[in-house]
């Protein structure tokens, strides 16, 4: 850690979150057990048994049955199974359908598989727009569908933007493309233990949950899947998981992950309320100290209540005008904070987010920001050392854009 | 576990192996660390350096360059990446090349993602065939490239079998191949840490190794992929390892799986002189007792040298004629004896080993055999359970097939 005052502020949850203590007890429980959970043997049914009490607790935390919980390495690999799967699924039963319709504000996880089936596969990609909080245009859905369904493969919304946290109204989505019999999969990474999230209710026939963005490991997540919808293995092999992810089942993994989910549901209301007013505070006080200073996403200020159903409660993304985001990120780094300029997964591409100009920034604006993401280790004094920072950080990365 | 003798005796080492000390401490070490390794902070630069440095390590223990290491969840993405990503890559160049060669006794994890091409991409599937030993045909797969080389995508020729655990002659498939410029992968699962392994003296252009068969952690694993060959990706999104696995990179795993490929490979040389010692009198007091009991695979009680070189030193896979092998295995398991019947893989699927069939066995002889595996937890009164265990739990399984 290169921080001048010592003490780290991590304010980049939303890139990963450290692990609960609950879940690194589950891990650490579990690594010297012997046993592959597919033997026949003691060993790997004492195995089995922790993968499928993990299965239940997933399921019971997230309303959908055990039996509709794929595990996975983690959300890209989620993401990718449930669009190329559902694709190679819906196409095989019906060659007509070949579009795939998704949201330009899209993790990198969803819109690189859709380009992929796009350049590759014969998929008839659209990128449907967002207004300029980021939500998704349901009419442009609506009338997208309208024009053709049957030739509609597979609709994928995510359920919180990565970037500026807009909550997209994915139930709105299910209401449009059930009577077409259209499956829905929702990336729900970034919304898992920050919004009230249930798979059953929401009516989606697929959603993509991650370890590392709710307290749990790396290395492992989830596809929660309709057993009514056809998915066409990506990875194929051994047969594990319902035929759907074949590959050895990681089971001290596994039982962290649930730990961490069955966690992250329980405390998911205090946990907003108390990133909320943190990120309020954090919004509020940037702003006062630099005026030109702005939020992109659903405003947050109007009141916490508002904030928390447009927007994930402890996001935070904030325009610098005049100042390259990238600067401002080292800067802060030098002084021990920690956040990010969008998608840890995009780092070091030197690109405007394809968030932001979907939003309509103009390239100019769309360079100039800075994702701070609040999570369940976020204190007071993380705030303050941003309002305490921003400021001279701000002047100098303004003053190096001018040299 | 049900053992009646409270202790058990594990002995299905290639189904999974207890994790290491060394790897248990690297991955508890990083559990609680932050950052995401694509994140440009200090705890991100921090995380990139651990996976960095894990590269390096595994690198110079496989004789590779550390770019050439592409870390993935395991054998079967591994496995699935080298086969789709390569045969992918090199249709794309050329719209020949649509051939895919492989063994009749490969992993499923390589069976199946060869027979999915073939069923749903267009690709011409071959399983060559193999001797009584389980080893592959040279003069097959030469008359098969000859036939039409330009119309060869790939070649995937497994290092070590993980049934009968007959070592493939990978090096010379890779002269057959290499004059043709066809890439050659091979499954090394089983083989890393059992006999001595180099990426770059075998030549091949790609190959497969897993954490949790050498003492590492599940869900985790490596392509070594040559810098020269193109492998399209089968999971898109963030653009991690080189663009060629995308997913947020797992760090303690990584760190834990580094561990245990050093010391696998480190102790590579006494481990085999070890388990084939014990392996040889495992095999020989077993036939002494049940004399119609056979080896499959490769002799080994010629002589510990031969037995090195042709096998896996831990493997005994035996026939024991007139039983059922899931018989044996259970009533082996209610003696506190663990091993297997086949890959864990696909362990309660109940079809004769098409490993067996295709080394000629009858389907008889395909459903009597047993796979005893050792590792490095073994010892002598593993063996003497077994010798103990064996007559009776034959004797039973041969009544039980009477009644």
């Amino acid at each position: 850690m290169t921080a001048i005052h010592g003490q780290v502020h991590y304010l980049d949850h939303a890139a990963t979150t450290p692990m609960v203590g609950a879940a690194v007890e589950a891990m650490t429980a579990h690594l010297r057990d012997v046993g592959n959970p597919s033997s026949l043997h003691a060993s790997g049914r004492h195995a089995r048994r922790v993968v499928e009490e993990s299965r239940e607790t997933i399921a019971q935390a997230l309303d959908c049955r055990p039996g509709e919980v794929v595990f996975t390495s983690g959300g890209t690999e989620s993401d990718n199974l449930a669009i190329k799967g559902v694709f190679w699924a819906r196409r095989t039963a019906d060659a007509r359908r070949v579009r795939v319709l998704t949201t330009a504000v899209e993790h990198h996880a969803v819109l690189d598989p859709v380009h992929w089936l796009g350049d590759n596969d014969g998929a008839e990609v659209e990128l449907l727009p967002v207004d300029g909080t980021g939500r998704l245009d349901l009419d442009a859905l609506r009338a997208s569908i309208e024009r053709d369904p049957e030739s509609v493969a597979v609709v994928s919304v995510m359920w919180a933007n990565n970037e500026v946290g807009t909550l997209q109204p994915v139930c709105e989505v299910v209401e449009i493309c059930r009577p077409h019999g259209i499956p829905v999969h929702t990336d729900a990474v970034q919304a898992l233990g920050s919004v009230p999230l249930g798979f059953a209710a929401s009516g989606v026939d697929a959603m993509t949950i991650t370890g590392h963005k709710v307290g749990g490991p790396f290395g492992v997540g989830a596809l929660l899947v309709r057993r009514e919808l056809a998915v066409t293995a990506l990875v194929h092999g051994g047969g594990q998981e319902r035929d759907i992810r074949s590959g050895t089942i990681d089971t001290p993994a596994i039982a962290a992950f649930a730990a961490a989910v069955e966690l992250a549901v329980k405390h998911q209301a205090e946990h907003a309320v108390h990133v909320a007013a943190l990120r309020d505070d954090l919004v509020r006080r940037v702003i006062e100290v630099v005026p030109d200073a702005h939020l992109h996403g659903p405003d947050v200020l109007g009141g916490r209540a508002g904030g928390v159903e447009t927007r994930l409660p402890g996001n935070a993304h904030l325009g610098f005008p005049g100042c390259e985001g990238d600067s401002l990120l080292m800067l802060l780094d030098a002084r021990g904070i920690e956040c990010s300029t969008g998608s840890a997964c995009s780092a070091g591409v030197a690109q405007p987010s394809h968030v932001l100009l979907a939003m309509g920034c103009e390239q100019e604006a769309a360079r100039h920001s800075l994702r701070f993401s609040l999570g369940h280790t976020s204190t007071p004094a993380d705030v303050d050392a941003v309002v305490e920072a921003i400021v001279p950080v701000v002047d100098r990365a303004r003053a190096a854009r001018r040299l």
